[in-house]
């Protein structure tokens, strides 16, 4: 059987030359960066010329990046460290409500010190206004934090345009840039932004890398306390193989970042106009046009998107769901519910996250595969059982769309939290 | 050259089967183990795997192991995290004044907050005594942390009889126990703690790779928000690779502690002896008997320990130092000083820590290099000048002990935090 990996934003495979750069620093040299012994050089040099190709992929100055262990604690630095750091200017925080939970929850954790936190609302394409954002921003607003690309619907949000009232009204932005960074072009300061946080895995490096770019003059609070590593701002002894992995994934992402956009496009078009022609009761979610390169997200009316994802894995292909199991709460995806989808239909949501390692043949093979299944679950599916006896009693499609906010079948287990 | 490394406190090499398990994780079993896919799958079990393996080293289930990134990470987690948990029962703070940095700083940011700390003295050896924490415990006091030992002087605590007065107390008792995990035998009911910080790289695993294990029924808040990932207690994507690392460096400790911490012990002991009979005016620091296996640490006078590291590197030994530059305020150890040793003396300290790659020619290698080099700098030392001229004018050495608090000679940079 052919196995088909279309989860990218779940997890990457390292590229081979990424592992190649890591090895040493899993054998032979094991120094800590810190020592002032010849153990220890090898590995400092190493770090700080991972800092230099992780600074040169975002435009940014070395000196302004801090490795962390993920981008959710990239994440959680930003919210906290720079919320924390300007309050004594105000204590007014913006996000958006389609932010990774490690914003979302870092800024309800705001909430509970305090802070007053304004949620931004996105239309049906998961898309922000800045106006939206221009409109609330007030004198004690001292963080604005929207994301810069979805990885559930593959959204691109015009971050430069939102940067321009951000700045306008005195306040810090950051932007979580884990989707983007080493996919699409980014450039902090085209983007204009104060603090973005990046990860390494998105771009085929290794899990358990990740940073914060933080503008020279930009005051930050760390998110943990200790020794004197990254300048102070993020104390623990270097994860010397992941940085020095991250640095490598840098350097072949921008070095490559034209010739892979181009492929992986192609093969999300070619997957998109596939499955769109060829099942019915279906629809693209996100934006038409500003969206993520692999990303190809859809939402299947009757039917429910884990069911979908297990029958797929016996087909040998993975994928991912923002059906309901983002977290334990068994509540569909926020990002979906923001963007005004009935929950019933983001019970119905599927994935494709398209990477470097797919072919055409991929494509063709979930083409082939996903209509049989989607016509074995809509069979058992009560929901599209109605609707067929109503399509031919005369009742409305769009009726049954609102009909019921209950998810069509509870998961018995829950896992699949994309992007963190 | 002989290359002889003696700075596994910095850092150590990981073991050949460590990087073994490893490898698969960082090649084909690429998945995200939230994945519901078959390519989660083996990620997930892989981890619960290194959960049993990392439990099992400590004695305690499974299911209350966190994985961290770092021990500073686990430590940030157990201060922050148990004290804010349990402050509607009181905000009173008790640590020892040789913690590491991360449970010092950490608990400087509770003092911010609103709690009050108190500092634990220790003895000329390091060494707490029970009846100085028993005798500050308040019902105020909702945590205690004591480390288990440190690894700058090697000195090993009665944490079992300390925790039986914190128990009686009713406060909740945490233990840094990055030093001794997979070094000494371990095990959390012995010990009688609540809740344990350790890290993988001391006993030959990965970095990126540590644990905060908390007992079942205790609450701690958590110091990262995001997703559900260690049953919600530490979020982000897990890093694969290194915990499986970690899993695999537990499971060979266990089955090895014995052999060893005999043959590292022999080493030490031949090492602390063929130093101190073929140098004067040096003497071991730490505790005689309860020390750590590997750790041989000495306060050299009239000399200072980054002058020492340098010659000695030239001649391929990698030690380190607790002189001035565990923090970038150039000041003495503040473990030696909280040892009653005069700044001036403490900056000429010297720490080997030997591991399970030295061998006796080693240690001899160690103890025909390093008289000749404190000979050089003592010829060079001003300080021993005078004491020399002194000694011929019938002064007292005693009175030169305590003559001045600066340092010897400002460092020309600063690093080397050792247990981080």
């Amino acid at each position: 059987m052919r196995r088909v990996y279309m989860d990218n934003t779940a997890s990457t495979p390292l590229l081979p030359e990424v592992l190649d750069a890591m090895l040493p620093f899993l054998k032979d040299t094991y120094g800590n960066p810190q020592s002032i012994h010849d153990w220890g050089d090898p590995a400092r040099d190493a770090i700080e010329d991972a800092r230099n190709k992780v600074a040169s992929l975002i435009g940014g100055r070395p000196e302004e990046i801090i490795f962390t262990s993920s981008g959710t604690e990239a994440n959680n630095m930003a919210i906290k460290g720079l919320a924390q750091a300007q309050q004594s200017k105000g204590r007014h925080v913006v996000i958006s409500a389609i932010e990774h939970f490690s914003v979302l929850h870092s800024a309800r954790t705001l909430e509970k010190q305090g802070f007053e936190v304004t949620l931004i609302p996105v239309d049906r394409h998961a898309l922000i206004d800045p106006a939206d954002v221009a409109r609330v921003l007030r004198k004690d607003t001292v963080l604005v934090s929207i994301m810069h690309a979805n990885a559930e619907v593959g959204t691109i949000q015009p971050i430069a345009d939102i940067a321009k009232a951000v700045k306008e009204a005195g306040a810090v932005f950051h932007t979580d840039a884990v989707a983007t960074v080493g996919t699409i072009p980014v450039d902090v300061n085209i983007l204009g932004v104060d603090a973005l946080s990046l990860a390494a895995n998105p771009f085929y490096g290794p899990k358990g890398a990740a940073a914060l770019w933080v503008r020279r003059g930009v005051r930050i609070l760390p998110l943990m306390d200790g020794g004197v590593q990254e300048n102070g701002r993020r104390p623990g002894t270097e994860n010397v193989p992941a940085i020095v992995g991250m640095g490598m994934a840098a350097y072949v992402a921008e070095s490559q970042m034209g010739p892979r956009i181009r492929q992986i496009v192609n093969l999300r078009d070619r997957l998109i106009s596939g499955l769109l022609s060829s099942i019915d009761h279906m629809s693209l979610s996100g934006h038409p046009t500003r969206r993520l390169p692999g990303t190809a997200s859809f939402l299947f009316e009757f039917i429910e998107g884990e069911s979908m994802l297990m029958l797929m894995n016996q087909r040998g292909i993975a994928a991912s769901s923002g059906s309901a199991c983002t977290s334990r709460a068994l509540k569909a995806s926020h990002v979906l519910i923001a963007m005004g989808i009935p929950p019933q239909q983001a019970h119905g949501s599927l994935l494709f996250s398209l990477g470097i390692h797919n072919n055409e043949e991929d494509v063709d093979y979930v083409v082939a595969s996903l209509p049989p299944i989607v016509h074995t679950l809509r069979e058992m599916s009560p929901l599209y059982d109605k609707f067929m006896r109503g399509q031919r009693g005369g009742t409305e499609h769009a009726n049954l769309q609102r009909e019921g906010d209950g998810p069509l079948h509870e998961s018995p287990e829950c896992r699949g939290d994309p992007e963190s």
